[in-house]
């Protein structure tokens, strides 16, 4: 089956206690997880795009033949679908986690959401760059899902700045317009990060959170 | 000859007196001259990519044969280097106009630079995609020509948001990283700005510049 679930329950996490065991470590990254055939077309995707890349190269990389690849996904559009459900899957369960554990009040809320955008951004920044580059090349309804789920992310940012400002926390006429601003700059991240550069993932975190507090009027 | 000449003496301009006739006005936008060539490239690419373009679309766009494209560019990658020099020459252009008119202070300065970046960005957004989202696909030098010129106009905000904090009127303890969450922010518009949308182009720069103003720390 090509496409993963998108079967999880993610208004339950928005409700849980904060910090209870069982919500994952939004901090956390290890490997992907990807299948061998979705890493393998991630990996050729990033290096030559969607269009630049053939099944047949995807098949070579995952060790496959054609005929063995399309038994696992009928065709490149599917592995471009898989990749964007999952990446799209990650971050939002994190999202939710990081909204979660950081309790009641908008002005953390913030904090964590935005951390966990700078953070996924810099260690899930190869998928997250395919998903965001390859946008046109999907196929009008797995366009409108992505799209869909990238909104959801954007309304979360958009709700913490809202309530931010209704509470007196954050002060800016422009809550949407600043909200939008906050998540270009942290998902623009993954153009320029690199694990080898000057700035350590906690430093960038420290430098960005800082700017994207000021850009909503954090008190 | 393929690529359009980069010998506009631009630090010439930064030193005009303000406001001279012979400055482009940087907040008027004609049609963007491109030849028919390279404006059938630019429409190809948009819609494709460049890897999804084939010189013979972009021969048939121009109303050529492949031969006679040849005759004016040598290669799709000749294209791709002929546009980006024109959007890069264009910005930059504008960029220094810009400045020159708002004169001296830095506060004035980042107003004028910020307001020009969201306005290429919406009347020049196609050509400014182009540039932003084929970048891989240029080859080495060219690649280099180009990030050198966008360095170039990151760096006249990065001058101008020290300049504000050197002089007490930005407060950000990050200007070179608010600098950039500003530029990012404002290039991004050219992934969303439609000119049919619900914001005009004025109310875009009022919200836009009021939370990069915020973002470092307008006093």
């Amino acid at each position: 089956m090509p496409v993963e679930s998108r079967a999880i329950d993610r208004s339950a996490m928005l409700y849980r206690e904060p910090m209870t065991t069982d919500l994952p470590d939004w901090r956390e990254y290890r490997e992907q997880g990807l299948s061998r055939v979705l890493a393998a077309a991630a990996s050729a995707f990033v290096e030559r795009g969607y269009d630049g890349t053939s099944i047949r190269e995807i098949a070579s990389r995952a060790g496959l033949s054609v005929p063995g690849l399309y038994h696992h996904y009928p065709s490149k559009q599917a592995l471009l679908v898989g990749l964007t459900d999952a990446v799209m899957d990650d971050l939002l369960t994190r999202s939710y986690a990081a909204s979660a554990s950081a309790g009641q009040g908008p002005s953390a809320q913030f904090d964590a959401i935005v951390e966990n955008l700078l953070r996924f951004h810099m260690f899930r920044r190869e998928s997250s760059l395919i998903a965001s580059r390859e946008t046109e090349n999907m196929e009008p309804d797995a366009r409108a899902a992505y799209i869909a789920r990238r909104d959801e992310q954007q309304r979360m940012v958009d709700d913490v700045v809202r309530a931010g400002v209704a509470a007196g926390v954050f002060d800016t006429p422009f809550p949407e317009d600043a909200s939008r601003a906050v998540v270009t700059m942290c998902v623009a991240v993954s153009t320029w990060y690199r694990p080898d550069g000057p700035l350590s993932p906690d430093e960038i975190v420290r430098r960005y959170l800082a700017v994207a507090r000021s850009a909503v009027g954090a008190r």
